[in-house]
């Protein structure tokens, strides 16, 4: 038998057998027209409307004269207008471009010419600080904002994107689309250089939607907490599409405030909410949002940082009828990993547990073998739901494909079990008196003093160790502790060499726009820190 | 941003992000190495012993100097070689093409040459039975069944098919596949043509498992049982592959038999079945059967033709802990398209229920416009778990795809809630005396009856009706019933001109392997019955 090609030229046939990530809003709409697919502040809208406004504002795009694999520019926190854009590019065959706010000024406008994209829509409250934009974007040809009217700001005019919406044509658009066309384009938090683009396709954003549904057995209809960032993947693949796919309500918050993430849980009677640990901490502390009623929340993740076993039980404590999971992943994967599984929620505590559907892990070496488990390597997945590609930057997406597999940068074993047990990311291990030490190992002593909240550790260039190893903590709320004290505790649980040699408290970490610690900042402010 | 095809070239680039229906396998024994995959009488594989077995075999077909694309052919009830050849074939891009033995042997003749198979894998129980087959194949070149050693029969040399797995080479399998090559080729049971061959590609096969897993909330590490043949789409696609993509147990049967399948749920804590209507009640009413714990069931899904409710009602109490739910589907399309919602279990009771993740339906006119709620006219269908083609077969291919959408042949409408109301095969609308009669409508009031077990209404030919309306009826357990008593019956809730002119009782129907019931056989037997 041949191969048959998916149906693809003409473009309704395309739509027989095609994967667009545009079409399960369709199906959902189908299904379930007059759910509410999305709140925001006092805004709703059902699945019947988002399709409709999906519909006119593809139509919009390509009246715009924007090509197939465009992308579509976007500066928003959470808001309706953000995944109708996202809907729209979908359908139209173009790319969902929005921009991380965590980042500065200069590599925002850096995306924006990465990708070249002509249109650019701005959230109404952001215009101001992004009014010197525009003229950092040679290719830019449209300016749209959330606002009500179109006004003149920075020699450039902005148009409302309701326009898009409201004057779009209403029929059905059928537009060729190939399952590997791309149709997100996230940009990763850049480190030390800049920021990477990850582009993503239909195939892989469906897949990964779907095993979100699969490994949180997510039912249909179920309503979920997005106080993350939708310009990022793990809001807007782990949280956004899955809930669209099951018809389910997404209850968008503009940030996070534990008060009012509270009171959105018990409101809207949240099924699944993902968080980062410190989301939790204040959730349980704050005495106003801790006496909410959090019953009906059934799935509770968290991802990015290990918690103590103690904070653990708290959030099963105060989430009495909810699985709490430990999510891991990235960008380039779409992004979840790995997931610990309920049977292996203490027996596994401190592993990133399993491998979610879809997703193969291994351990390699630097010479590209795979390693048996118990072995230490840099992690490698694969899956369909990987990335396509960085843009613009084939050697960087050639070496993250290396020897067949993506390359994580993470170090980790796995167990008998399959259980992964991550010791740091490649960069972060410390090399301290001819000893590696993973800064994890320190950062999970220190999280187990009662007092601290979160740490982050990392070395600092320092004469005799080479490098030193340094905390950064952040305590709970209203606690107070001696440097001294966090040094005891930490040579009470640790070998002597892996013990930090400075451990300093502060109020916050500087993190990237979805909440990941910026360590290389951290390292740049405490430079010189110990030849002072 | 350009179109980026997937790693395509390259076997070991490949693996990163293909979809195989192969690395479900893979990554089920990474996850649950030593669960049980398979359950065959006395015998059980593990997924680590699944794993090897289907990359053995798969290097053993390679060796024979199969290209890709080049079917498997394969007589046999359900047994564990059955699945291994599965994933073998799909690792090595080879068409898995089981051959329903429901058909004729001049029909599983036809399909094996039809497909050109040079392999024929025969289960030991049937090599008898299936001696002259390998005369009328003049592609066939390797033979082999599952019996222990070699023998020669027919002229032919047949080998032990263990011998394919024994001796494959055990490194890792690197095979590029595309994902929409073939992997999977079922032939539809022929009703007045020739079987039609439906080749379903990688892609279909796992977003169709996904999809499955989904819609039935099915967990990690489920028993499945699977009485139903597994040469049928049914059993292969809706409970063998999601088994497997998430680690759980298939329990096998060769055939439905109550005693042994009610057996088998209280042995294995059976977490999920799929059978015909005639099933369930047999396994309700036998008194051995009957008695068994059926308290692990969570899902018992029912196929192929509605039930009175009072039965309904005894499954849902036989069940207590299960949803009871109705799936509709064609082969043509993985085959899973509608099912009952729980909501919708009683409201819409008689209904197909709504569409399957990933699949959207609706109506069409002869001319290819789509009706509106409450129209009736074709099912269509979309989505990219449909069929690549039928083999052979480019005109049929076309006209099931006019217009952009899957012509399913069956007549419905939907209404205001999504819901599919089946009312009958395109060709088995009765024309009676001017009238158009579903026959279903006929078969829902008979089956209504306490009396009545199963129906199948035809039409004959008639000199005044043009067509008679005719009844075959299966009676429940010792019962007896006279023609006129259920002539009343109908009379009592049908309109006139759809009352039966003749109703027999008979003990069974014909059916295809896989329980469908073929009218035009019934339809042949009786022909002339009117004139004697």
């Amino acid at each position: 038998m041949a191969r048959q090609p998916q149906h693809a030229t003409d473009p309704t046939m395309n739509m027989i057998d095609r994967v667009c990530a545009g079409d399960m809003l369709t199906r959902a709409a189908d299904l379930y027209p007059d759910n509410v697919a999305m709140v925001d502040d006092g805004r709703t809208l059902t699945y019947r409307e988002f399709e409709d406004q999906a519909n006119r504002m593809a139509h919009s795009l390509l009246d715009l004269g924007l090509k197939a694999g465009e992308p579509v520019g976007i500066l928003a926190r959470n808001c309706i207008e953000l995944m109708v854009s996202y809907m729209a590019c979908a359908r139209a065959n173009l790319v969902f471009a929005p921009v991380n706010l965590g980042l500065k000024p200069h590599e925002i406008a850096y995306c924006l010419r990465d990708c070249g994209t002509r249109v650019l829509i701005v959230e109404e409250a952001l215009a101001g600080a992004g009014q010197a934009l525009p003229d950092q974007l040679p290719d830019l040809e449209f300016l749209y904002w959330t606002g009500d009217s179109t006004h003149s700001a920075g020699g450039h005019t902005w148009k409302p994107v309701q326009q898009l919406i409201d004057n779009g044509n209403d029929s059905p658009l059928e537009v060729v689309v190939g399952d590997r066309d791309p149709v997100q384009l996230l940009y990763t938090s850049g480190t030390t250089a800049n920021p990477k683009g990850v582009v993503t396709s239909h195939l892989a954003v469906t897949m990964a939607a779907m095993a979100n549904v699969i490994a949180n057995q997510l039912p249909p209809e179920a309503a979920m907490l997005c106080q993350l960032p939708l310009f990022h993947c793990t809001a807007v693949n782990c949280l956004a599409l899955p809930t669209f796919m099951m018809g389910g309500k997404l209850v968008m918050a503009k940030g996070f405030d534990a008060r009012e993430c509270a009171r959105l849980i018990e409101k809207h009677r949240i099924y699944m909410l993902l968080g980062l640990p410190m989301m939790y901490n204040e959730m349980l502390t704050d005495p106003e949002a801790s006496k909410r009623d959090f019953s009906s929340v059934r799935r509770a993740l968290y991802a990015m940082a290990p918690m103590a076993e103690s904070k653990l039980q708290a959030i099963h404590d105060a989430f009495p009828n909810a699985d709490v999971v430990l999510g891991s992943g990235q960008t380039e994967f779409t992004p979840a990993t790995c997931l610990i599984r309920p049977e292996h929620q203490w027996s596994k505590a401190g592993s990133w547990g399993t491998a979610t559907p879809m997703t193969r892990v291994a351990i390699m070496d630097d010479h590209g073998r795979l390693l048996p488990p118990g072995e230490s390597g840099e992690i490698v997945y694969r899956g369909p739901q990987v990335m396509t590609e960085y843009l613009n930057q084939p050697e960087k997406t050639e070496e993250a494909f290396k020897y067949g597999w993506f390359h994580s940068g993470d170090i980790a074993s796995i167990d008998e079990d399959g259980a992964i047990w991550f010791t740091d990311r490649k960069k972060d291990i410390i090399k301290t008196g001819g000893e590696n030490v993973a800064s994890l190992d320190v950062e999970r002593c220190l999280i187990g003093h009662p007092k601290v909240a979160e740490a982050a550790v990392i070395g600092i260039p320092h004469e005799r160790w080479g490098e030193a190893i340094t905390a950064n903590v952040i305590l709970m709320p209203g606690e107070e502790v001696t440097e001294d004290e966090l040094i005891a505790h930490c040579r009470e649980h640790l070998a002597g060499f892996k013990v930090p040699k400075a451990i300093v408290v502060v109020d916050e970490f500087p993190r990237t726009g979805t909440g990941k610690i910026q360590k290389h900042l951290i390292r740049k402010g405490m430079e010189g820190y110990f030849s002072e």
